[in-house]
């Protein structure tokens, strides 16, 4: 059976549903109903009759509709009760958010074991147990915490429920969305080489982002990995990395976090795209949710501050980008629609006089090169209008990167007006070009497989100042 | 004569105040208003009587007060003049905001001269010209834009207007705040060698944010910044450190980059903490502003969420802070006080049943072991309450390090009640340990130079992942 069940059920069930805010069985229920999920919806409790206005029931059995997958939120030792249940009633799959199974030790092993083995039977998928749960916000599907509703590109597979959480909580925030997310706890059943594969075929999903801790199967893990890579981009996280890091894995998830040499070399082979950081893994994953592919390595900057733009042309110079000359073609059109103080070279330096109507010229300008495929503009002072500007050229063929800093209020209101735009912004030079050096990075490698005559830049992992 | 007319001058007058919003002469008119100036304030512009409901002078020698400081906003070619009505007027300092002088060339390099030899015989001093202006929040004063007036401790040196404003914005953002900006423009008369002097005795500055391109005395340079890393801490991000970057400086400020590894060398030697990107440079400011300086390097990290906590020992392991193993003491206190589900290790997993409550006893219990010199306390879930523990346990002897992420509606509410607090927030385990790494190694630096003896770590500046 497919995975389908968990990101478009018809109907689902909270076994362990609870009238208490603040627990689990509450605060799933409630994010279900919040994020605007659809189809039946049962809390399953049997000492409670109604829950947050739904008729509850004291198994899932005594559901007189179809259950299609169950959330459960009872204690450990209760599950496999719980999963004859949903076996009984034809249940076809099942996120177990309950903790005290194999991550506890031998007792817990053997209810896991249990479990799975009434599962198997049945035909019964799982997700977890020990995990944050799932979401599918094209479903407004939140069976996890906190609430998350907005839709977008990003799914994330994340051994951290964590983790996961603030990269649906940041893409929230900033209108830019995430599609499905799976916190893999236990991992007993479903595991992020199966979500790969289905990620990898499914069109909501832009993008991958992958926070990993371990792989029990290296050589298989590669292989899928290689052959998600060149379907969309795949963004990987690893925790472990140092000895005392990979000790705490041990203890976290079980896992063997293993050579970091080793899954570094893995990651480049599959033509992943290995970040550091949760923020930057936010930001790639921004920009490949949202921005246009670039069809090659040339970047122009355009800026209303010469240290930003300064800082920019460090970031892409340390991280494989080619911060162009200007073709002389375009240095005299500039020169002709930009007042004498701009400085006409590569940063573009518009000066503490920029308007929004300079930005349009310039971009206008800058877009019209075929030399060019992609464009940072820096907007580092108080800019009214910019968001229409930018929204202009955000379309027009070349990667517009936009990033705002250092503008106030104005620039919090013209933050706003692009993030319902669906245009992403950057806080700081060095995080867009990261962000842009990971698109560039992944579209060559793409032509490349392609055959196609791009200039190839080796698709290292390569990090600032390495 | 020294800076003090800059900072607290008792009156200002804008000489180019103007009456159409959008123009600098109005903002920043506008913004020594709205950031509670109380001195004497006087627009001065020959064309309006009244700016902003204040009477508009004709000139700065019709004001019939005392004028301290003066912020000079009207074309390049008057400012001789305008310096000249300033000397006769007796003013002490004047900011010009105005471009148009040596970045343009020898015409503009002749009428800097002529302003400063005005300036310098009259004994007025001079920021700028070509810059955003000055900020002394505890003056409310705001010579520049955008608005910032939000008091903290960090002072701000920038060669450029944006990345100081940004640091000021995200300072008032979070209400930590920062005490003096100053964008040095072409620095014809101050430089950021008398302002490091300058703000190294100054007692309402806790630490120094320096961004910078180049030096005109890099001897002089070396020698002030280890005068002043000797006072506190001096934070320094440098621009141009790659090829283009450095093409991109030349045209910016006409300085010369110079040599990457000639900068990064003295940086070491004068004690200054380096950092690479404008977010980092606000995150280590932060902590030095607001955050107990650690005892040494040993940390423990407490957590909800096991994936962050190991994004966090990987940070700090290669930040070389060192995750100690939690003393044997420690670990059966927090067996007596802490659910079984809680993993007893460094670092400390509250696992996802965390509440306030078991911060709360964990941190009690880990800041009196002698043995633990700071805590990073990662808040991966929503968590009604702790900010009320947070703040009990801040002022506590040990350095608290927050980190929220994931944690929904009610992250957002407890983040509010910290920010208030003054307590500082990172966003993620990295930022977090970044700040702690650069805190824990001045104080290291410190304590070494007076020949104390906590384990001296080498003060490099070492960056993630090398």
């Amino acid at each position: 059976m497919g995975l389908e069940s968990f990101f478009q059920p018809s109907s689902v069930a909270v076994i362990g549903a609870s009238r208490e805010p603040g627990k689990l069985g509450y605060e799933i229920l409630r994010n279900i109903i919040e994020a605007g999920f659809r189809g039946g919806l049962y809390p399953v409790n049997p000492k409670a009759d109604e829950i947050l206005g739904l008729k509850c029931y004291r198994s899932v059995k005594d559901v007189p509709f179809e259950v299609e997958l169950a959330v459960v939120v009872v204690p450990a030792r209760f599950v496999p009760l719980v999963m004859s249940d949903c076996a009984e009633k034809g249940v076809r799959a099942a996120v177990v958010i309950s903790g005290g199974f194999s991550e506890i030790g031998p007792a817990g092993e053997e209810l896991e074991r249990q479990m799975l083995e009434i599962a198997r039977r049945a035909g019964i998928r799982i997700i977890g147990p020990n995990c944050q749960g799932v979401i599918s916000t094209s479903a407004g599907l939140c069976a996890s915490w906190p609430l998350v509703r907005v839709r977008g590109h990003i799914s994330v597979i994340s051994q951290s429920g964590t983790i996961g959480a603030a990269l649906g909580c940041w893409a929230a925030h900033e209108q830019i969305g995430i599609d499905k997310l799976v916190a893999l706890g236990n991992k007993c059943d479903v595991d992020e080489i199966e979500l790969l594969e289905y990620l990898a075929k499914d069109p909501r999903t832009k993008v991958i982002a992958l926070y990993m801790e371990g792989v029990r199967d290296g050589r298989r893990f590669l292989e899928v990995a290689s052959a998600t890579a060149q379907e969309k981009p795949l963004v990987v996280l690893k925790g472990g990395r140092t000895t005392k890091g990979a000790e705490a894995v041990l203890s976290h998830t079980r896992s063997i976090a293993g050579s970091d040499a080793i899954f570094d070399l893995a990651f480049r082979r599959a033509g992943a795209i290995r970040v550091f950081d949760v923020e930057e893994m936010y930001d790639v994953c921004k920009g490949f949710a949202s921005l246009t592919s670039p069809a090659g390595p040339n970047v122009v900057i355009v800026t209303s501050s010469g240290g930003s733009g300064i800082l920019a042309t460090d970031a892409c110079e340390e991280l494989g980008l080619n911060v162009i000359e200007l073709p002389a073609n375009v240095r005299h059109s500039l020169k002709e629609k930009l007042p004498p103080e701009c400085v006409l070279r590569n940063p573009l330096d518009l000066t503490g006089s920029a308007t929004s109507a300079m930005y349009d010229e310039a971009i206008a300008v800058i877009s019209s090169s075929k030399e060019v495929h992609s464009i940072i503009a820096i907007i580092g002072d108080p800019m009214p209008g910019i968001a229409e500007v930018m929204a202009k050229h955000f379309h027009g063929g070349k990667t517009l990167v936009v990033v705002m800093l250092g503008g106030g209020d104005v620039e919090l209101e013209e933050r706003a007006k692009l993030q319902k735009m669906g245009i992403p912004i950057y806080s700081s030079p060095i995080r867009a070009a990261r962000a842009l050096a990971a698109l560039t990075r992944y579209a060559e490698m793409r032509a490349e497989r392609m055959g196609q005559n791009l200039k190839p830049q080796p698709p290292t992992n390569r990090r600032l100042g390495e």
